[in-house]
C-alpha cells in the first residue's frame, strides 16, 4: 500500500526530475545567456526553483537545516521584496557561476533535505499548501524554461534542434461556433484543490449572449491577414500596438523568416518549413487583437473563455497537447483545443477578483503585485504540465510580449 | 425667440471663446513650451482644437471653404492616422510659428466660416454630432490647457502665479460610507444626448455588495500616508508602481515641496501653504492604489463608481467646483463630491464596453485605440466644463501619469 | 577727444546692441524653443551674457550693486561650478519665464550699472581683461544665437525667413595649392592684445613639408561626393562616424532637402535652391573626414592651419565674410579665405597647449574643462564678429555636430 | 639546424597555445558572458582570432581549403567592413553555439592547416608580415581575453579565483624626475621589424623640455586623492569626466570596495586586501587626469613618453611585468617601470601620425578607423606578451573606459 507520504515524496521528485529532464538536451553553454530581459538563463531556473523549497520550507521549517551557499539567497532570489535583497534581473545573464554542476549540486542537497523533510517533518501537513505552491512554481517555471531555450537556440544564426520532430495530424478542422446565452455565471475558483490566490474567490458575472470559437486560429489564417497588409494598416491596431509595430519592425510572428523557399519558422526541432494547418503561436497581444479586428471579430474576455470553455468541456481532456505529448510545439489534435497547445490571449486585463486577497508574508507578492497593465491569457500550452493546469487558471503577460507559446481564439457578440 | 441655429451658434462660440479666456492670463512665451512628452503647448492646442472643425467640418462640407494655411493640416493634426501625416507629438515645443498672433487669426478665420456654415449649410443638421464632437473636444483640451499651463508654469523656479487666489471653505466632512446592495446593474450611455462612443452600449453587470466612501481623501490624510513611510514600504505597491517611484524618486504628489517653513505646494494661484483639508490631488494610479492598500481599503471598480453615484446623486448638482467656479484647485463643497473638483481613479483597466463599436473614418480613433495600459477616472474635476460632465463619462490615464487633476476615493466590500 | 574710457564705453555699448540686433527680426515666440540640447533658446543667451558682467563684475566689484533678481544667477548661469548651482543646460527649452521683456530690462539694468561701473569704479584698470572677456563672451554667443536662430526656424515647415537675401559672387575661384616648408614654427599667442587662455602660451613646433589648398570646399564638390556614394561606403569613414551616419540616416549637409526642383536648402533668408558655387556649411567633422579621404587628401593640423593662414594672409583681411556683411551665409568672396565664411574643422584634437594654465576661480573653467573629445576649428565664419576673431583663435565642437557654420579646407603631404 | 620555417611554425603554435593556457583556468559556463558591451566572451575571443587566419591567410592563398563552417565567418568577424557583414558585437553574449568544445575544434582544425600552409604554401614568404599580424592580432587578444576573464569574474558576487596569488615585493621606491632637454626628437617606428600602421611613419617633433617621474602612480597615493575629496571636487575634473562621474557614481578605481575590514580590492586572485605600495590600476583617463590635476601635475604626452623612456631604457628590460611573469597583477619591480604593469595613459589623443597611410583592403581597418576619440596609452601591462610590445607601440581606449589595465605616470614642465 502507498501511503500518502510516498506519493507527496514521488509527487515532489516527479515534478523536480521534469525540470533537469528538460535541460538534457541542452550543452553547458546555453545554461547561460539571456538574451532578452525577459529571458533567464536555464541555470537561474534550475537554481530559483530550487531557493524556493529552501527559503520557505528548508530554512523556516527544517530540523537544524543549514542552506548550500550563503550567497545562493541573494543570488537566486526573483522578486520577493519580502524576502530582502537580490540580483539584478536583466543582469542575470553576466552570471557564469556558480556553474551548472554546482546548480545540480544544489538542487540534489535540496532534494535530499526535502525528501527527508517530508518524511519526518511534524509540520508537513500544515505545510502542505506551501509545498504544493513550490512544485507548481516549478511547473511555471518548467514552461519558461522552454520559452526560453527557445529563444536562446532560436536567435542563434546555427538555429541549433533541442529535440527531432514528432510528426503530428496535418489538417486543421472547419472552426464552428459555440453559442452562450446571456444570464449571470459564476467565476473563479472554488472547493478544495490547489489553485493560485489570483482565481480564487468565487463570484458572479453578468455576460451578454456571445459566440465563440471552437478551433484556434491557424497560421494560415494569419498568413492572410499578412498578405493583407494587416501589419501596415495602422487603422487595425491599439495606438500603442501601431508604435510597437514601427519601432520593431515587425511584420511576422516571432520565429517566422522567409528565405528562397518561401516562409520558414524556427522551432524546437530546427528551423522548419511552416505547415500553415497548425495553431498560430509567437503572437503579441497586439497582433492577436488586430487579426481579431482585421476579422470584424474579438477577442472573448476571460470570463467568457472561462464559461464557453467549462459549457464545452467540463472535465479535462488529457489528449490535449500538453508537455507531456513531447510535440514542443502547436498541433491539430483533431478536437476543441481549449486547453493546451497555446495560451489563448483574451480581451481582459489582468486585475483582483472582487474578494481578493494576497496571503500575508513573501509568498503574497507571487501575483497580486502584477495586477497592472497586463492582459490574461487561459488554456495552457504545448510547455504546460497537464496537472499543473486548470478551468480557472489564469496566465499573464505584457500585452507587447511574445516569446511565449500564445495564440488567439475568435468570439464575436450575436 | 431664440432659433435653434442661434442657439448652436451661441453655444459654439461661447465654448471657444472659453479657450481664450482661459489663455488670457499668459504672456507669449508660455504658449510654446512642451516641458513633458504629455504636455503640448498652449499654442497647440488652440490650433489643433481649430483644426478639428476645419478639417472634419469646413474642409469636407463647406461650401469653397479653402483652409487658412496649407502647411496647418500637417501641423495641428494630433493622432488621427486616417486624417494623414503629422508633426511628432513629441517635437510639438521645438515650433516656434505660427506665433500667438497667427494661431488667434487662425481662429477667427474657422470661427467667421463655422458661424456661417450653422447659418446657412443644408448639412448642419446632419452635422450636428461632429460639431457637437467639435465641442467636447475642445472643452477636453481647455482641461489639458489648465493641466499643461500648471505644468508649464510649476516647473519654472519663479514659481509665477496664473491667478491669484479666490478663498473657500476651509474644514473637511467627516467620511461616511454608502452601501450599495448586490445584483444586475445597467452600464453605459443610454438615450438621447451626445456622449462619447467608449461610453455607448447599455449593458448590465453584476455586482456585489460594497460600500464606497462619500467624499474623496484629502490632503492630511494622504500626508499620514507619507509620513508612514508609504513610498518607502515597497509592499504597498503595484511591482511597476514600486520601480516608477524608485526612478523618479518620488516622494511625494506632484508641485508639494518642502521648505523652512513646512510643506509647500505650487497652485495656479502660485505657490502656497498646503491646506491639508482640502482633497488630494496631483496622484498616480501607483499611489492612489498604494494610499487605498496602505489603509486596508481599495479603489471603487468604475462600475461601482458609476452605480454609486447614479444612486447619491441621481442629477448633475449644480455646486460642484468645475471649471466655471474659477477656484482653479480642489476645495471643500460641503456636501459629497461624486461631481468636479479631482477625477477618481477607479481600478478598472480602460476597456472597450461588450457592445464597443468605433466610429467609421478618423473620427473613430478619438478613443477607441487608446484603449490598453490605461486606467478609467471618473466625475470630472476643477478644471472641468460643468456642460461637459456625465454620469457615464470614462476619462483615462496612464496609471505613472498626475500632471492632471487626478484623485482618490475609496470602497471596500463588506 | 576721446577718453580711453569712452572708447570702452562705447565699445561695451556696441558690443550689446550687437546681441539685441540679432534678435531683432525674431518674434517673441523663437526666444523659447530648444529643439536640440546643443541649442539654447534666444532669451537664455540674452540673459546669461547679461548674467556674465553682474557675476564677475558688478556684484564682487560693483558699489552697492544689487542683483536684478534673486533667481537669475540659478537660471543662468551656464556651467560655472564655482559659480554655483544652475538649471540644467538640456532643460532650458522648458521655462517660459522671465519673459523677454524681462530679460530686456535685466539687460538695461545692468547696462546702466555696467556704464556707471566703467566711469567711475577705481578697479575699471586692473579688470580691464575681464570686461573684455566678457566682451568676447557676448560675440561668441551672437555667434551661438545665429546658429540657434537658424535650427529653430530651419526645422519647422514653414521655413521662416530671418531677413531677406543680399546677393552675392557667383563662381568659384580655382583652387591652388599653398606650399610650406618644414621646419620648427612657433604657435599659439603672444603679445598683449586680448586673447582666450586656450590660445596662451607661445611655442615651437616642428612642421614636416606640406601643401595647403587656398579655397575651401564649395557645396558642388560636396555633391559630387554624396553622388559617388559616399555617405553609403564605410570605408571611408571613421568607425564612430559611420555609425553616426547609420543611426541619423545622414545623407547630406544639415538644411539640404531634396524636392521635384531639385536640391533645397534652408538659409537665413528661407528655403532656396543651393547655390553650388558656395563653400560648403554645416558638415560634421565626421564628414568633413570621410570627404577629405574620398577626394585622397586630408584635413590640416590646427598648426599647419595657424602657419600657413600667417604665411597666406598676415593681417587680418577686412574683406572677408564676417557678420558685418550681412549675407548671413557663406559666399564666394574672390580672394583666399583664411578667415570668415565658414569654421574649417581641422585635424587637431582639442587639447591644452604645452604651458597651458587655467585662470583661478569659475574664469577658469572657461575652456580647459571642455579639452577631451572635441575637435579644432580655424578661421571664423559668417557669423563671427570682426573684431572677434584672431589668427591663433581655437574653436572647438564634438565631431558629430554641425549646427554651427562649419566647413572643409583640404591639405596634403607631399 | 633549425630552419626559418620551423621557427615561424614554432612561434605560430606557441602564440596559439599561449590563448589556450590563459583559459584552462575557465569553466565552460565562463566562456559565455558579456557582463559588458565592451567586454567580449572568451569562446568569441578563441573562435575570432581563428578566423583571423582563416579569413586572411587560408580562405585567400590556401590550396583547397575548406572553411571549417559557412556561418563562421558571420559570427567571427569583428568589425571589418570590407570582410562581410556579420553578428552585432553587443549581442556576442547572447550566443550559446557553437559550444566551446566546437570552437577548440575549430582552432586545432584552423592550426593543422596553417602549420601545412607554413611548410608548403609558396606564398609563405610574400605573407609572412600577414602572418605575423595575425599572431600580433592574437596577443592582443590575449591581453583583452584577461581583461574580459577578469570582468566576468570580479563582477560575480562569489568572486571566483581565476588563478593563486603569486607573492611579489611590497615596498615602493621612492620617486625621481626624469629630466629630458627641449629640441627636435624622432617619433614612430622606422627599421625592419613588425609594427602596426599606426606606428609608422618615422617624422619629427619639437618638445619643450619636461621632467617625468620614473615609476608610476602607487594605490596609496591615489587613496589620498580619494580621501581628500578627489571624487567629490568638480573643479579637478574634465567636465565630461565630472559627468562621468556622477552618472556612474563613481567613488573608487574598479574592483575596489570597502567592508568592515576597510579596503578590498577583486584581483585575478580573487579578493584581497590592497597592497597600497603596488601600482594603481583600473583607473579611466578622467580619473588619471583628474589626479593629476589635484596634484598640480599633467600627463606625459605620447610624445614625451617616447622619447624619455627611449632615454631611459633604451632596450627592453625583459625582468618587467609581463603577461610570463604570471603575477596577473600590477607589482614592484624595483627599478623602472616604462614598459609592463600597467598601461600608461598620456596626455595624448589617438590620431594619425603624418605620413600615416592605411593598409589597402580589410586589413587597413585595422588601427585607422579608431582614430577619434580615444586617448593613447603606452608601454604595455601585467597582460601583455613581452614580444608583442616595443616602445613605439600605440595603445588607445576612450577615456571613459577602465576594465584595462590602465595606470598612472605623472610629468611636468620645467
Amino acid at each position: 500500500m502507498i501511503t500518502t507520504q510516498e506519493i507527496t515524496t514521488r509527487r515532489y521528485l516527479s515534478v523536480r526530475q521534469q525540470s533537469e529532464k528538460l535541460c538534457a538536451p541542452l550543452e553547458i553553454e546555453d545554461f547561460v545567456a539571456q538574451p532578452l530581459v525577459d529571458v533567464s538563463p536555464p541555470r537561474w531556473h534550475l537554481a530559483h526553483t530550487t531557493w524556493f523549497f529552501e527559503n520557505f520550507l528548508l530554512t523556516p521549517y527544517g530540523k537544524n537545516y543549514k542552506p548550500f551557499h550563503p550567497e545562493y539567497h541573494f543570488l537566486f532570489n526573483s522578486y520577493y521584496v519580502q524576502a530582502g535583497e537580490r540580483w539584478q534581473r536583466a543582469e542575470r545573464g553576466y552570471l557564469t557561476r556558480p556553474t551548472v554542476k554546482e546548480i545540480f549540486a544544489y538542487r540534489k542537497y535540496v532534494d535530499e533535505h526535502m525528501v527527508e523533510f517530508l518524511e519526518h517533518s511534524n509540520k508537513k501537513y500544515e505545510l502542505a499548501n506551501v509545498l504544493e505552491l513550490g512544485l507548481q512554481h516549478e511547473q511555471q517555471h518548467q514552461e519558461l524554461l522552454l520559452y526560453d531555450i527557445k529563444y536562446i537556440l532560436g536567435h542563434n544564426p546555427l538555429f541549433p534542434i533541442y529535440v527531432p520532430r514528432k510528426e503530428s495530424e496535418n489538417s486543421a478542422p472547419p472552426r464552428n461556433w459555440y453559442h452562450v446565452t446571456s444570464g449571470n455565471y459564476s467565476i473563479g475558483h472554488s472547493g478544495e484543490g490547489f489553485h493560485f490566490d489570483n482565481e480564487e474567490g468565487d463570484h458572479t458575472v453578468f455576460l451578454h449572449d456571445f459566440e465563440i470559437a471552437d478551433s484556434v486560429v491557424t497560421k494560415g489564417e494569419y498568413l492572410e491577414f499578412i498578405e493583407a497588409g494587416g501589419y501596415e494598416d495602422a487603422v487595425l491596431w491599439l495606438d500603442e500596438g501601431a508604435k510597437w509595430v514601427a519601432e520593431n519592425e515587425i511584420k511576422s510572428p516571432m520565429y517566422w523568416m522567409r528565405d528562397d523557399q518561401g516562409w520558414m519558422e524556427y522551432t524546437l526541432n530546427g528551423l522548419q518549413p511552416i505547415n500553415f494547418n497548425d495553431p498560430i503561436t509567437h503572437v503579441s497581444f497586439y497582433e492577436a487583437d488586430a487579426f481579431a479586428r482585421w476579422k470584424g471579430l474579438r477577442l472573448p474576455t476571460e470570463q467568457e473563455w472561462e464559461v464557453a470553455s467549462k459549457q464545452i468541456c467540463p472535465t479535462q481532456p488529457y489528449n490535449c497537447n500538453f508537455v507531456e505529448s513531447e510535440y514542443h510545439r502547436p498541433v491539430q489534435t483533431g478536437g476543441n483545443d481549449f486547453w493546451g497547445n497555446v495560451w489563448e490571449w483574451t480581451s481582459s486585463p489582468y486585475r483582483p477578483y472582487p474578494f481578493y486577497k494576497a496571503a500575508p508574508g513573501a509568498i503574497g507578492e507571487y501575483n497580486g503585485k502584477f495586477m497592472v497593465n497586463q492582459m490574461v491569457l487561459r488554456g495552457g500550452s504545448f510547455g504546460t504540465s497537464k496537472d499543473h493546469i486548470r478551468l480557472t487558471y489564469r496566465n499573464f503577460f505584457h500585452p507587447h510580449l511574445r516569446w511565449m507559446f500564445s495564440g488567439i481564439r475568435l468570439a464575436r457578440h450575436i
